[in-house]
C-alpha cells in the first residue's frame, strides 16, 4: 500500500442552528478537519426574518433553506482546507439532517419560499422538526388510525407526532390551501439537500419510515387520507411518493453546480440522506442488535437495531432499514434531559454556588455534580419525575410535567440536581424495560452526545440500568456517521456495518454497573415507577388539569397594551410555553 | 379621673433565643417601652455550653435557666426606663413562655443543673420545646393510650407529642435514672419563672392541659404509667402534680428578691404562667368562639376558643381553660410556614433575583412576592405540599416531606415561591375544615406574627379560606398578652376577655375574600387535597420510605475521622436533619 494516496470522505451534519462539515479518512475514520457555518436566519419562531417579517403564531418554527446551501459553500471547503488534503482525494459525501424537517417545493425541488409570490407566506418556508403547531392535525391522524384499526399505528407506539410529515402536511393544506396546491413535492430536508447535491430526488428509508408512515412498502391509504380531509386524498400520490433509497446507498453523483459550491470533484458519490440520531449508530460502531445508542443532549434519542419488528409500547417508531439496511431500526426518546439540568442551573441555584463555580473556573453543573457524587445513594431523600418537557417514551404525553418529592428544610441544590439526574436515568430504564418486555433485548448502552462528558452521570446510567455502558469515541458523531455513509456510497466498504467497524468506534465498557449501587437505586426506581404510573397512566391526571388551568389563567390576563406588542408577546410566550 | 395617676403592667415574653419585657398602660393597652435580653447560652443543641461542654446527641435542645432570670434583671428595668414611668406605678406582671419547656428541680424549685454534682449532666438542664429526642417514648405513650382505650387521647387529636411533659419525663427516667430520682419537681418553664417571681408553685391550666395530659381534673392513671415503665408509676404523684391556676389569676405577689431583680415593687400581682401562642389571643382581642388566631412565623400555631370540647382529628389539643377561663381552648398547627419560604429563598433563588433585590434595597421575599402577585391564580401551573418540616395538623406525621408538582422548563423562582405560599394557605384551610367538620365553626381568621407584613400572603389566606381576615394591632403580641394577664391578676379587669377588649386589638376585616379568586383557588385546593390524602393518608407511603432510605444511606457513610468529631457531627446533622 506504500505510496498509495489515502482516500477521504466529507460528512455534513445539518443541525438546528448550524451545519458542520468533517473530513474523514476512509481507511480508519481519522478526523482531519472540520468547519461550522451558522444559519443566517437561525430558527424563525416569532416572526419571519425573511420576506416581510410576518409575525408567527405560537409553536411555529421555520427555517430558510438557503442557509443549508450556505453550509455547502462555506463549511465544506473550509473543512477541506483545515484538513490539509487535496480535494481531489475526496471520494464521497454523506449528509445527515434534523428530522422531520419539511421543505415545500416545486417539481424541480425549488423551495416555494424562493418564489416571489410566496416570499411573505410563512407556510412556504421550511417547517423545522420542532414546529409544534400541527398538534390538532396529529391528534386527528392518531385517532382516525385507531378508529380504522390501521395496522401501521403499532409501528409508532400508538401515536403519530405533530412533528411528522402527515401532520405538517395536513396543517399546510388546512391553513394555506394555495401554498399546499403549489407544493408539488413535500420533501424532507434530509432528502432535499441530497437532491441539491446530486440532482436526484431519493427518499431515504429512515425518514420515509419514521416520519412518513411508510411501512411494508406502503403509505397510509387514500381512503385513510380522504377520511382526514377529502382535499388530502392525493397527498401521498401527488406530493410525497418518490423512490426509496436505502441508507448508505449512492443517491447520485455530485453535480457540477454542487462541485463548484463545495470545491469537490464532480461525479463523486453522494449517499442517500439520513438523520442525525440514526447516523450516530455506525459512528459509534454500534450497529448490532441489542446495542442501544442513546444520543444524550438537551433531549435523549434512543436508537437500536433488531432482527424483527415488535410493538414496543410508547416507542417513536420501528422501521425496516431505518438505521441500517437489513435490520429493523427502533427509535424512542426522552423529551427533556440536558435541558432539565440547564433549567435547574439557570432557575434554582443560589448565588453561593454560582460564585463558587465561577471562582473555581468550573461550570455550575460540574460543581453540583461534584457535590452530588459525594452522597450515598438515597441520601438526598428525594425522587423526581423528569417530565419538565413532557414525556416522549413510553407515555407519549406532553401534557405531563415535572415533580420533585421528598423536600425538607435541609434540601440543598445538589440534592435536587442529583435527583433530576437520577430521574432521567430512571426514564431511560423505563424505555429499556419496555423494549425487553416486548421481546427486544438490550445488552449494551452506548452513549453519544454532550452529556457523556459527565462521568458521574454515565456511572449512574450504568448502575440504574445494570448495563455495561460504552461511549462514542468521536466528538463529532453525526458528521462522522454521515461520512461513513459517504464511504459506503463510494464503494469503499460493502455495507454500513463494515464501514462502522473500520471508521466508527466506541470505548467498550467505559462504565460497568456497581451491584451495590444498582441495588440501592432499585429502591428509588421502585418509587419512581409508582409515581410514573400514578401521574402518567391516569391514576391522578393533576398534571393535565394544571396545564389546562394554566392556559386558562394565562388567557384571562388583561390584554397587553397595543403599543407594546413585542414585549407582550414575549411575556405571554414564556408563560404559555 | 383627672389627676389620677395611670397604672401600668409589665409583660415578659420568654422566647426561644431571648426574652422581651414590655411596659403597657392598663387603661388602654398603650405600649410605652420595651427591651430585649438575649440568652447567654442560647439553644444548646450540639454541646453543653455550660458544665463540661459535653457533646449532645441528635435532636437534643437544652437551655440554661439562669438565662431566664437574666431577662428579669436586665430587660424589665430597661423597659421601665424606656417607658419613662415611675416603677411604683406598675401594678402587675404577666409572663408567657415557650412550651413545652421543662425544668427538673428540687423541691424548692432549684434547677438540678445548678447543683454541682449535676452540672455536667445534660439531663439536668432545661429541655426546650424543640428537644425532639423523646420520639420513641412519645410513640409508646400514644400506642399504649390507644391500646388501653384511654379517653384523653381524643383530646390530643389521637397523638401525644415527643415535645410534651410525659415523653420528655420518660426519656429522663430511662436515660438518666439518677437525675430522674433527684428530680423532685418536673416543672414547665412557664411555671418555674412564676415560682421564681412569687415563691409559689402554681401549674398554669394551659400547659397542664396541652402538654401535661391534664383533662377533666385528672392526669393519666398510675396503671397507665406503670404499663409504660414500672419505675414511672409515681411520675404524676411525686413530680408533676401541683395546684392548677387558671389563666389571668394571681399566682402570688412579687417577692422581695424578685422586686430587687426587676426594680418593681414587692407584693404586686404576678399572673399565672402562660404560653406565647395562647397569650396572643387576648392581645388580638380575639377571645370569642369562632375567632381562630393564627400566629404565623417560622411555623404557624392556630388557637381558638369554643364552648364545648370536640374530637377534632389531628389537632394538637383541646383544654378547658387552656386559652381563657370558661372556654374550651383548641390548638392546631403547621410545622413549617415561614421557614419553608426562608429555605426556598436561601437554597433555590438564583443570583439574578438576589442581585435585583439588593439593588432595589428590598428582600428577596418581597421581590418574589411582587412578581408572584402579578400572576393570575393558577398561571404558574404548580401545586405544592407544605411538608418540608413535616405535618403537625391534621396528619400529625413528621415523616412526611415537601413536594412541588407541575414543573416545566419555563418555571421561574416566583412561580415556585407562590406555589409554596399557596400550599401553606391550603394547609390552614385543611385545619379549618377539620374544625368545622367536627362541629367547631370558624368565622374569622385573626393573624398575628411576622408574616402578616406580607399583604399578598394575607389576601391569599383570606381568598383560600373564604374568611374575613383580621390582623393583630400590636407588634409585640405575646408580651402584650402577658401584660394583659398581669392587669387581670392585679384586679384591673374582671376577666381576660374584658381586659382584651380594653387593652388588645386587631384590624377587623383587614382583608376580605375575593370570590373570583376564591373560586379559582378552589380548583388548586382540590388538587392539593387529593395529593394531601394520597401521600398523607397511606395512598403511597413514598415519603416515609424515602426518609428511611435517607437515614440508612447517611448511616452507611464512611466513618468520620475521630479527630474531627464536631465537623463530622455537623455534616451528619445537616444530612439527617
Amino acid at each position: 500500500m506504500a505510496g498509495q494516496r489515502d482516500a477521504y470522505v466529507v460528512g455534513v451534519d445539518f443541525g438546528t442552528l448550524s451545519g458542520r462539515a468533517l473530513v474523514v479518512r476512509v481507511r480508519d475514520g481519522a478526523e482531519l478537519g472540520t468547519a461550522v457555518q451558522q444559519y443566517r436566519h437561525g430558527v424563525m419562531d416569532r416572526r419571519l426574518s425573511a420576506g416581510d417579517g410576518a409575525a408567527l403564531p405560537p409553536d411555529w418554527a421555520l427555517q430558510d433553506p438557503s442557509d443549508y446551501l450556505e453550509v455547502l459553500r462555506t463549511a465544506v471547503p473550509a473543512a477541506v482546507r483545515a484538513a490539509g488534503i487535496d480535494p481531489a482525494d475526496v471520494v464521497g459525501v454523506g449528509t445527515d439532517f434534523t428530522a422531520c424537517t419539511m421543505v415545500p417545493t416545486t417539481a424541480d425541488g425549488t423551495p416555494l419560499c424562493e418564489l416571489d409570490r410566496f416570499r411573505d407566506r410563512p407556510h412556504a418556508y421550511v417547517k423545522l422538526w420542532k414546529h409544534h403547531a400541527a398538534q390538532p392535525q396529529a391528534d386527528r391522524i392518531t385517532a382516525l388510525a385507531h378508529e380504522r384499526g390501521e395496522r401501521w399505528i403499532d409501528r409508532y407506539g400508538g401515536a403519530i407526532s405533530s412533528e411528522w410529515e402527515f401532520a405538517k402536511g395536513l396543517q399546510l393544506l388546512e391553513e394555506d390551501p394555495e401554498v399546499y396546491a403549489a407544493t408539488e413535492r413535500w420533501v424532507e430536508a434530509a432528502d432535499w439537500i441530497v437532491w441539491r447535491l446530486t440532482g436526484e430526488y431519493v427518499r431515504n428509508a429512515c425518514t420515509a419510515g419514521y416520519k412518513g408512515i411508510y411501512q411494508d412498502g406502503r403509505y397510509p391509504s387514500e381512503a385513510f387520507l380522504a377520511a382526514l380531509d377529502p382535499a388530502f386524498t392525493g397527498f401521498v400520490r401527488d406530493k410525497l411518493a418518490a423512490p426509496i433509497g436505502q441508507l448508505g446507498r449512492r443517491a447520485g453523483g455530485l453535480t457540477a453546480e454542487a462541485a463548484a459550491w463545495t470545491g469537490l470533484a464532480a461525479g463523486i458519490a453522494v449517499a442517500v440522506g439520513n438523520v442525525d440520531a440514526h447516523v450516530t449508530v455506525p459512528a459509534a460502531d454500534a450497529v448490532d442488535p441489542g446495542q442501544m445508542v442513546a444520543i444524550m443532549g438537551t433531549s435523549t434519542c434512543h436508537v437500536m437495531n433488531a432482527g424483527h419488528p415488535a410493538p414496543v409500547p410508547g416507542m417513536c417508531g420501528v422501521v425496516h432499514g431505518g438505521i441500517a439496511e437489513g435490520y429493523w431500526g427502533y427509535e424512542a426518546g426522552q423529551s427533556g434531559v440536558g435541558d432539565i439540568f440547564a433549567w435547574f442551573v439557570d432557575n434554582a441555584v443560589p448565588p453561593g454556588e454560582v460564585e463558587e463555580a465561577r471562582a473555581r473556573g468550573i461550570s455550575v453543573h460540574r460543581l453540583l455534580t461534584e457535590r452530588a457524587a459525594r452522597q450515598q445513594v438515597g441520601e438526598h431523600g428525594l425522587v423526581a419525575l423528569d417530565w419538565q418537557s413532557g414525556n416522549r417514551s413510553v407515555l407519549v404525553d406532553h401534557e405531563l410535567s415535572g415533580l420533585v418529592l421528598g423536600l425538607t428544610l435541609t434540601t440543598r441544590p445538589e440534592d435536587v440536581y442529583r435527583a433530576l439526574l437520577e430521574a432521567t436515568a430512571f426514564g431511560t430504564r423505563v424505555i429499556i424495560e419496555a423494549f425487553e418486555g416486548a421481546g427486544v433485548p438490550v445488552t449494551e448502552l452506548v452513549v453519544a452526545g454532550g452529556l457523556l462528558a459527565n462521568r458521574f452521570l454515565m456511572q449512574l446510567y450504568s448502575d440504574v440500568t445494570r448495563l455495561p455502558l460504552s461511549t462514542i469515541a468521536s466528538e463529532q458523531g453525526p458528521a462522522l456517521g454521515a461520512a461513513i455513509h459517504g464511504a459506503v456510497a463510494a464503494g469503499a466498504y460493502p455495507d454500513v456495518a463494515a464501514a462502522a467497524r473500520a471508521m466508527g468506534g466506541r470505548t467498550v465498557g467505559a462504565y460497568t454497573p456497581d451491584e451495590d449501587a444498582a441495588r440501592r437505586y432499585d429502591a428509588l426506581y421502585a418509587e419512581y415507577t409508582t409515581l410514573h404510573d400514578y401521574f402518567g397512566r391516569h391514576g391522578n391526571d393533576v398534571m393535565h388539569r394544571l396545564k389546562r388551568i394554566r392556559r386558562e389563567a394565562a388567557a384571562s390576563r388583561p390584554a397587553v397594551p397595543a403599543t407594546e406588542p413585542a414585549t407582550g408577546a414575549d411575556g405571554a410566550g414564556r408563560r404559555a410555553g
